[in-house]
């Protein structure tokens, strides 16, 4: 029976270039980069609440950074290190193979060093923590949206939304979706990493596209007091989408989740910018509506200008 | 029924002061000290594998954050943010109430933020991150001892061991045991932070004694490649433990776990100044042994030099 250090020495310990003291220890070592400010974010991932019995466990290990990578880059934030406390049920070393492979590629993918962890007996649990650096006063919050402000949206949401449908079964209701692509948003999203960093200092706030994105941009208009205008005719619209009926393909759009696009606000002034970020770091980026003064919220708007936001919209895991 | 957005306001929104931004964003925003270093750890504590169901929920929050400050301690760093991650069965609020309170008097009494954090449904675990911050240079690593440094102990260990047969109902086989004092060792351990931070610069290595004073001090030499002599004759007896008799009471002591004591080296021309830096953090100190050329290891000498080092000794969750 292999022991938990027997485990964390054989799984997770790749190199850690950019640490100067990384496992084995008490704690970890970090050397901040002088006139930055430091980036945490923390998430956890339970077996049954935020993915399957069953989960692929290469795509769960890629996942569950990945989650938390988006949550640095909606700060403008480069990712640095990351530390990963597990709880299993018991040793299965070709899962934690598959889960530490699908993880560490990620890691290395963005320069990341597992710099350190816990691993622990107990109900499937998967708990990280990812630091981050943005230059000081480049950060990208929440609350730094003005009236007047573009709104903008990377990429596409909804595809997630309508892989979990077809992982649930729920294909046979819907024609021709690409349960490929859609599957594949739900289970190895990609982090916006680069589009963050090359935001940080030019949009006016962001945020990371994870419950919805109506109840996202809900509370960037809440911090930054501020309304926002979504106009429906202007969201990107994936094409593999395209087979899912009116009704639900609006649901999956603006209330899926899993998405992890960014969301986020910026000058027009700054248009040209905002394009040119996303050009660099090889994203599409939509303006999807405008940030206005008044009581703080968001209105999804048809063409004709009448509401059809949809009610309640986020998710709450205690709801 | 509250939102995780109520829970999270209600119960873990204590004052930041010494956070950028806390909270209520895709990360938290920190400032790190220049000249300094960030020493990170994370700990993950589930319910059946490192506490009892039914633990006092406040103790429980004590204990939650304290068993990551004495590994911050072990580094000589200065704690300054703490992540909290859990996850719930169902939505106690008494529970919570509680559970918040001994966290947040903890985080207060050494001047830590609660930065930020995840809240999510699943069977009971929670996962703290702590950071704290320690002089470039200063660092107590567990790879510095060296040859003929002394080896030091803090406080006593055994009290938790005792304490824990106490509440599985072993109590009757041990007597005149101090119980009430054991189980507080157990259930609200006092992390040497004033301690680490005042050996900061001065031992040459440091380790936190959870699993087992010999599977620690094991853990130390290895990774600073010598090995330990203890003198059992030196090991600090608490009085609670007179009661209980030779065998078990050296097994509590050597082999224990959940001590939270601070097990460090020093040169012996630092003698003095280590028993200074013990007096400003008010905290007992004692000389336990030597660091030893040869290989890495530990033994356990009585007044006559017989070796009796204890088989095994180290707590595993996977052994």
């Amino acid at each position: 029976m292999p022991t938990e250090f027997d485990l964390i020495r054989r799984h997770f310990s790749p190199p850690t270039p950019r640490t100067l003291l990384a496992g084995g220890d008490d704690a970890a070592l970090l050397v901040p980069t002088p006139g930055h400010v430091t980036a945490v974010s923390t998430d956890m991932l339970v077996e049954g609440t935020h993915f399957l019995p069953g989960t692929d466990p290469r795509r769960l290990g890629h996942k569950t950074l990945a989650v938390n990578l988006s949550d640095l880059a909606a700060m403008g934030a480069r990712p640095r290190w990351a530390f990963l406390a597990l709880a299993l049920p018991r040793v299965d070393e070709p899962w934690l193979e598959a889960f530490s492979a699908g993880f560490l590629a990620l890691a290395a993918a963005h320069g990341v060093d597992l710099a350190g962890g816990d691993t622990t007996r107990g109900p499937l649990n998967l708990c990280v923590t990812v630091i981050g650096e943005v230059m000081a006063g480049n950060a990208l919050r929440r609350d730094g949206a003005v009236p007047g402000d573009d709104v903008w949206l990377s990429g596409c949401t909804g595809e997630a939304a309508v892989g979990l449908a077809a992982l649930r079964g729920a294909a046979a209701t819907v024609d021709a979706i690409d349960e490929a692509r859609c599957r594949a948003r739900l289970e190895q999203p990609q982090p916006r990493v680069s589009l963050g960093v090359a935001l940080a200092g030019l949009a006016s706030a962001a945020i990371d596209v994870s419950d919805g994105l109506v109840a996202d941009l809900c509370h960037l208009a809440n911090r930054s007091a501020c309304g926002i205008d979504v106009h429906w005719a202007q969201l990107p619209q994936s094409s593999a989408l395209t087979g899912v009926d009116g009704k639900r393909r609006a649901a999956a759009i603006l209330a899926g989740g899993d998405d992890y696009e960014l969301a986020f606000t910026a000058s027009p002034a700054n248009r040209d910018a905002v394009l040119a970020a996303a050009q660099v770091a090889g994203v599409v980026v939509t303006r999807i509506g405008a940030t206005v003064a008044g009581p703080a919220g968001v209105r999804v708007l048809d063409p004709r200008g009448f509401d059809i936001t949809p009610a309640g919209g986020g998710f709450d895991h205690f709801g």
